[in-house]
Parts: structure tokens; C-alpha cells; sequence
């Protein structure tokens, strides 16, 4: 009977195929034009898991997007582990920065080029593919496995909670596998102790009822973007401290040992810094580059807009102005609250002459931890360790992934982060891949992992 | 033989079906796609010149935009009268806020509906019409005429000058008369004695090579969208005084009777901000509303964008943030030099982890005043009194006209402001308009006031 690895191997083209065709849909959750091709990906997922022979396959409705569910439950009295990722992927603009068309999948120098092709198509399909490996070659799995593929990521699982809490019998778990994430490097395995919370909202600023002349009405009216602008900066310190009142109230302290554990990490922020072609660093003043992304919240301009955008001269005040802000937060920062204390200093610095409201955006994320020595990490550890040949690295990711504190919350299980992408791999950016060395090394984590996790205790 | 007015009367249906056409070209000068366009609406109006009798129609290269010329030259020992105005209009968007498209004329209440139509399509008209009216049914004009429109006015006139300088013999005349402006209401008539120069320039602000996960690296960059918001902020108090180095320096105080001038002049604080659906004025502290808009500089922002603009959350921190700025200048500050100061402060304050560039725009105009007392000045207040039963009021406009200034250095000739756009008509604005009745009225106003040059001293 052929093994695991060999299936693996003797199927690498007919699993990058499927992957390419899973990368083709366009399933961009936060975009309400993609709405079906989000369904779509998720019924593709469906089909992908029942020809693993995977077992009650079913679609859960929520009253946004879809999730997609299937299990193999014969292994009674061993440990339970739920396999989670999503399906959804973030919008593909700016359209003119990719090299290929985002949804016209390329295969490149031993990767693969396209929207979601790393965050998390290419992640989530390895534990597919690693059971369908085993089920075919020894007819079974070491472990109950539970899988759940989501399709509202990206824009923060508004309705995932809601789903989670209808579905505690049919998703209770020992443990959680999160095939969204990745590792340190291509040669250095991480295990991930803490991902950033998060919030978001939208600023609109209007002033005169059009857009006005700027040589008849200018010196004569507040300028919406000026006054936004305005806004804006009042928010945030020159040195990068925020300084809307209240922001930093519910922030637990690192540990001096926390901190002491992320400064033995090997890190140059002349490389860093030097990796996205910008001349320094920067942020808040007393933590380090790594605390900055990993333990201490932020407040990001994701987007502005107003008035002529296009080529050449247009002598406008215009008559709005918008900007979308998220926030990533830490322990214990409530992501509501946050909202909350941007609205109120919206409210108390908005100038003369004009309006502005604040509309709460949709991402809402609590911040999450897992104790380092926790079994699962145990088990990860040792996996990591056998197939890269060197100790993970305990990291915390400044990234967001809410699904973590609601299964803690709901499922009262951990999740250990076990995917593969690599941070230059342009999550969320132009010109996202995968490296196809890295989807083999998924497929053939998950079906180490499961073995492993046979012995959970 | 039928008198002028009766020959406008008869033929103002024709006319009215001849500037809809006219109204149909989608002259833009600032969009290169509508280069073509523009140039059609001057072969328009060539055609035009020819039809009304006028003589030796041509039209005149730039390096840009053309302009093009007629004259009659029959009045020996009469002056000869400039008239001027432009054939090009701004660009149309928002387009979404427009009730009808920007060109498909749409006639209603007495007002044609179209981006161009009072500014300066249906002014500009006014002056070929009656020409035409005075040749057909007098055979003559009363001064020598000459005409020229140029295709370039919205984006500052950048190949004028050269023209200007180029044609100063074909040009020569008296004095200018600019079908490009208007009076102060529907009954009462305006004389203008200054107009506002103006410049512009974008900057652009680059961050890191592509846009970032703002959650993988939140906290660890300069925001471009932060960093060009506090660029912005810099260079303003909250006060509304403009904090950009030297920007007053070279402004001209108003004289005291200059002040009391502005002062005597109508005007309600409270109801303009009410016509605007503002709360309340706002500018530089120390001046009223009128000062402000006429007779202080500005420094406004006409348009901002970077990152994510469409529906939902995308958490990116963007690579790059744009934003374009024009100023009106009073005398006696220079265009170029106003450039270079903001360049300057751009320099000083760009913060760390971001660079910034400034473009300076094709916007390009000096300050312009001329004397109350000028004979053609006195001249346009004998016809206005007699077609509106009222004295006009001396006015200013915060506007610029960047011709009035070149036609001055280059032909030695003052420029009376004489056409009849009203404020309300949304001049670079959606629903542009212009009132049939001013169409008519500028008409019958221009056979008046070149039989009154005739005598003119």
C-alpha cells in the first residue's frame, strides 16, 4: 500500500491544478459585485471535500457569507481536532500593480501568482488534500477531524460568532487547527502565541452642499479635506503615539520575560525597513520594530478620498471628504470601545463649518493568546521540528484572525496556528503568490500533525 | 430695417438650438482623452465667427490648446475692442450628481442645464451674436472689433502668454471686453476691479513599495496617508491662517478705503452659509467673508486620495498618497515663487519613513486690478444702469482670470469685465446652468456697449 507521502507526490499535479482552479473564483468577500463568487468558492470547496471522501460535506448559511463544513468520525476515543481557513479573499486593487490578471492564476519560478493564492486558498487545501491522502492510503485518520472553511475573513466574520454559538455540538473539538498563517521563513518553523484584535470605521466629512469653485468661494468656507486632514493628524503624535484620548487605557503590559523572548528573535530593522524600500522604521517611541507589530495596537489610514483625483488642474473646494481607518488591538482592548473613543475625538476636534460622522466598519476582532507549553503547541513543535530540522521559533503575529477567541469562547478550544505562508508572499497586496515547495510541506505537516495528535492528552 | 434687438428677439430660438450644440462638445481642457474635443469646439466656433459675417476667422496654434481669432475692421478713426473668452470648460465629475448628463443640454425653467453653459459657452456666444445681429441689419459695426477665445482657460492658460506676446500686432487694440465672468444678481449689475492669480502643484507621497498588511506590519511603517494628513495640517493654523512660510510676505494690505468699499457692499454671513448647507463661514482671522474671498490669498485642497476607496474594509497600509492643491494669490505675490515656498515646507516637514515630491501644476495666473474710473469701465456703467434701471456695484472677484493680467502686459490694454454668469450656476460644479434670460439680456448688452465705445476717449 502506497504511504502518505508517496500519494502526495504521485498527485502534486492534479492538487496544483485544483488549486488553480480554486485561485480562478473571485471571491472577495468585502466587495458586494463578488457576493456569488464567494458562494461559488465555497461550493467548490464543498465538492473538493467530499472527492476526499470526507464526510457530512454541508454549507452553513449565515446571514452574510457562507461557511462550509465536513468531518470523518470513526475514530472513537481519540482526540477531536477542528481544521479551519477561509475561502473569501481581499479585493485586488490597485489592479495596475499586478504583473498577471489577480484572478488569471500563474505559475512562476516554482510559485504560483494570484489573489488568495498564500491567504488562504493555497493553505487551506492542504489539510484537504493530506486527508484525502490518508483516507486513501491507510482508509482512515489517526484523529476525529472536524474541518470548517469560512467565507468572511477578510472583511473580520461579522456573522461567525452568531454561527459558532448555533453550531457548538456539530463543531465541538479538542483543538483547533488554523490553516491561516504561516511560518518564520523557509528554513525557520514558528508557533504562533498571540494575534492582534481589531476594529475598524469610516469618517465622512461634508461641507458645502456641492462641490464650490474654489477662486469664487476660497477663504470663504472650511475645506473638507483640510478639515479631515486635520482630524486625522490630531489622532496621532509626531513621534506615532496615538492620542485619542483613552486608546491606551485597557493594554496589558508586556512581561519583562515577553519581552526579553521577542528580543532574542533574529531581527534588523535596517533589513526590514530596507525589504519594503522605505529609509526607516517608525512608530511608537519606546518598544521595539517586532512590539510594535505584535503587542502594542495601532490606529492605520487604510484609505482617503475626495474631490479631483484625475490628471491636470481642477479649482474645486470639494463637498465631502471620506477615510477608512482600522485599528489593530492588543489585551485587553475591546474592539467596540475603540470605535467608541475614535467617535467621541471625531466628535470633540471636528472644525468649524463642517460635518462629520463616523460609521462603525464590519471588522471587529478580539486580540487572542495561547499558553506556549500548551499540548497542541507541544505537538506542533515536534512536527515543525522533524520536517524543517531546527526548533520553531515562539512568535505572536500582529495579524488579525477573530476566529481564534470566538472558537476559544465557544468550543473552549485553543487553536494552534499550522499553515505555511511566508511574510513576502503580498497577503492583502499586488502580485500575492505561494511557493508550491511550501503547499507539498503543508499537505505533508497535516498528515504529520494528525498522526501526532492521535496521543493528545 | 430691423433694429438690433428686434433681429435678437427674432432669431432667439436659432440661437438657443445653436449653444445647445455648442454645449454638446465635450471640451475639457484638462483630460488629454478630450483633446480632440477641444479642438472641435474651436472649429465650432470658427465656423460660427464665419457665419455671423465676421472676417479673416482663423485659428491660432499653441502648443497646447488653440485659440481662435476673427475681426472686422471697417470703423477708421473708431477704437478697436478686444472681446474675449473660452470655448474649453472643467471637468465634468462627480458625474453621479448630476441630474442631467454634463452634455446632453437639458432645457428647463428658463435655464439650459450643461457643464459649460454659463461658464463660458453661453457668455462667449453673447458677443458673436450680436455682432451678428449688428451686421445684418446695419451692415456695421460701431468700433472696430476683434475676437478671440481661447480653448485653454480652465487649466490657467499656460500657452497664452506666448500667444499673446506672438500676435501682439494681429491683437492690438483699445481696450478688452471679457465675455468670461458675471454680475452680482438678476437685478443688479456689477463692474469688477480685480481678480485673484493662482497657482497649484500636487505631492506625492511614497511610503513602502506596495501596499502592506496592516496587521502584519501596522506599527512598523510610516503611514503615507498619516504622513501627508500632517503635511497638509502643517500648513494651516486652526484659525484658517496659512502657516506656510513667507506666504504673506509679498501681499499688498488693503487701503483703508478699499475696506469701506468691500463693506457697503450687501452681504449676509449667515445667509450665504445657509446657501451653501454650511453651519458657518470660516477663513483667515481679521477679514470679513468678502475680504477673504477677493482680496486674501488661499491655500485650498482640491483633491486627496490614497489606498482603499471602495465598499467594506480593506486593511492595507497604502504605499503611496496624493493630494493636489491650488492657491489664489492677491497682489503682489508671484505665481512660481508661492510654488517654490510650499515646495520648501513640504521639504521641512515630510516626517520620517516617507518621501514626498511636489509637482507644480500648469495653473499659473498673476493678480489683476484695474481703475474704476477707466473710460471702460464708465462705459459698461452707462450700459448696465440703462438695461438693469440700476447703478452697478464695484466689485471684486476672488477668481482668476489669468488673460486680464497678459492682456495688460503684453497689449497695454485694460480688460473691462462684461458678461452675466451668476453666482448660483454652478460654475465647476454638477448642474451647471445658465438663465436664458442673461443669454439674451448679454446679447442685447453688447450691441449697447460697442455703440458706446464708439466715442470712446
Amino acid at each position: 500500500m502506497t504511504d502518505c507521502r508517496t500519494y502526495l507526490e504521485q498527485n502534486s499535479q492534479r492538487f496544483l491544478a485544483e488549486l488553480i482552479d480554486f485561485l480562478r473564483i473571485p471571491s472577495v468577500s468585502a466587495l458586494s459585485q463578488h457576493r456569488l463568487d464567494v458562494r461559488r468558492a465555497g461550493q467548490w470547496v464543498a465538492e473538493r471535500l467530499a472527492a476526499a471522501d470526507l464526510e457530512n460535506v454541508c454549507v452553513l448559511e449565515t446571514e452574510g457569507h457562507p461557511a462550509v463544513y465536513a468531518d470523518w468520525l470513526h475514530a472513537p476515543g481519540r482526540p477531536t481536532v477542528l481544521i479551519y481557513g477561509h475561502f473569501d479573499v481581499q479585493p485586488a486593487d490597485p489592479l495596475e500593480q499586478w504583473q498577471h490578471p489577480p484572478f488569471e492564476p500563474t505559475v512562476r519560478d516554482g510559485r504560483v501568482y494570484a489573489r488568495g493564492a498564500s491567504d488562504d486558498k493555497g493553505n487551506m487545501l492542504a489539510p484537504i488534500l493530506a486527508s484525502e491522502a490518508m483516507l486513501r492510503t491507510s482508509g482512515a485518520l489517526p484523529v476525529n477531524v472536524k474541518l470548517l472553511f469560512e467565507g468572511q475573513e477578510e472583511i473580520g466574520s461579522p456573522q461567525l460568532a452568531d454561527l459558532l454559538s448555533a453550531e457548538r455540538d456539530r463543531l465541538a473539538c479538542d483543538l483547533v487547527l488554523s490553516a491561516d498563517g504561516g511560518q518564520w521563513s523557509e528554513e525557520q518553523p514558528a508557533i504562533l502565541l498571540s494575534l492582534r484584535g481589531g476594529c475598524g470605521l469610516q469618517i465622512d466629512v461634508t461641507g458645502p452642499k456641492q462641490d464650490l469653485h474654489s477662486g469664487l468661494h476660497g477663504g470663504a468656507v472650511q475645506n473638507p479635506i483640510h478639515a479631515l486632514a486635520g482630524l486625522i493628524d490630531s489622532m496621532r503624535a509626531d513621534s506615532g503615539e496615538i492620542l485619542v484620548d483613552g486608546f491606551y487605557d485597557d493594554v496589558v503590559a508586556l512581561s519583562h520575560e515577553e519581552r526579553a523572548r521577542v528580543a532574542e528573535l533574529p531581527w534588523s530593522d535596517p533589513a526590514y525597513a530596507a525589504s519594503l524600500d522605505v529609509d526607516s522604521c517608525f512608530g511608537e517611541p519606546g518598544y521595539s520594530t517586532l512590539e510594535r507589530q505584535w503587542t502594542r495596537p495601532t490606529l492605520e489610514l487604510n484609505g482617503f478620498w475626495s474631490g479631483f483625483q484625475g490628471e491636470g488642474t481642477k479649482t474645486v473646494i470639494p463637498s465631502t471628504a471620506h477615510a477608512k481607518i482600522t485599528c489593530r488591538l492588543v489585551a485587553n482592548q475591546q474592539p467596540s470601545a475603540i470605535v467608541e473613543l475614535i467617535a467621541a475625538h471625531v466628535e470633540r476636534h471636528t472644525p468649524p463649518g463642517v460635518r462629520a460622522t463616523v460609521t462603525p466598519a464590519a471588522f471587529h476582532a478580539w486580540p487572542y493568546a495561547m499558553p506556549s507549553d500548551h499540548p497542541g503547541n507541544r505537538a506542533a513543535q515536534a512536527v515543525l521540528e522533524e520536517i524543517y530540522g531546527r526548533a520553531p521559533y515562539f512568535i505572536r503575529s500582529g495579524a488579525s484572525i477573530p476566529v481564534c477567541a470566538l472558537f476559544l469562547e465557544n468550543l473552549g478550544a485553543y487553536t494552534v496556528g499550522f499553515a505555511f505562508g511566508l511574510n513576502d508572499e503580498g497577503f492583502h497586496a499586488p502580485n500575492e503568490f505561494f511557493r508550491l515547495e511550501s503547499f507539498a510541506r503543508a499537505q505533508r505537516a497535516y498528515c504529520e500533525i494528525l498522526r501526532r495528535l492521535a496521543s493528545l492528552s
